[in-house]
């Protein structure tokens, strides 16, 4: 998993099936930009926590989803 | 997932048997350019959401590809 | 797998159930920082073998992680 | 996926089972050379699509490969 | 796949179960130093042939490793 800040949405309306009814967001990580979709209700400037891969399915296989934003990180007491 | 922008087709004539009818686009991202399949009908230079991975086959586990163009961005309210 | 140095542990209250009751470490590699679930019991400046995607959830594929912590090391005959 | 130029051969007689009988390629890409499996009768300089991880496998998904080449480009209209 | 040179053992104890009687050896890529599990018996200075990611385990699906050798390099016809 990732560290990473939510810097806003991402809005899509011609998009695939499957993307119906996702939040989309944008977040910054050290190795740039990405898009997850939001798990747990992140908010703008929020520090989150990221899975990428078919670990960003697990709870639902059928998302054409790469990345998600499984936590929202309470505190820094590591430098992550 | 990750942005990007439409920059033209790919063409292939001697091929897998799985990527026979598929729309085949060159996209540029940040970490440089790649080749996706088109699920949503996007055009050059339009700026595109891509999914990558098993993510990319979830409609289809049988098509040989490792990304798709899965939206169209219809806004840049967050600068993804 | 890579090797990496446990720098300390990342907290998130707010977070998807299926990471409920692990532990999440902060792991330096050398290609920067990750989080791990650990699975070993490794500690602060520990030095530790890491696996990641679907290898990280072979014992439970259901956790929402990419990576995991599934050694620690005891030598470094190689400069790994 | 990705486009590559092939640059030659890669022999090793001492293998896993599961590669016995491939033809596996160097292939120059942008991010740096890769070994590919040869699904579509490729050669030197041909500049040829890649595909990665799983997907090199859906025709086959015991092979021990995680890249495979699965066209030749006829085109360069874009310059991919 | 990408080819590497091994450089040495990597020793852990404490380790999960998974991991027990597997030979893993650290192997410089042109990415960076992994770590790979042992398939062919390679030994140090070995150039090898590494797969990654669940290609690692498709000979068995419950090791929890995402790199193996899989090859020992007999050529270098292509400087790969």
């Amino acid at each position: 998993m990732k560290t990473g800040t939510v810097k806003g949405s991402v809005w899509s309306t011609k998009k695939v099936d499957g993307l119906m009814g996702l939040t989309l967001l944008s977040v910054e990580t050290d190795t740039g930009k990405i898009v997850a979709v939001d798990l747990v209700g992140a908010g703008k400037d929020d520090r989150v926590l990221l899975t990428f891969g078919s670990a960003a399915r697990v709870e639902n296989p059928l998302l054409p989803v790469d990345a998600a934003i499984v936590g929202i990180l309470d505190t820094l007491e590591a430098e992550t």
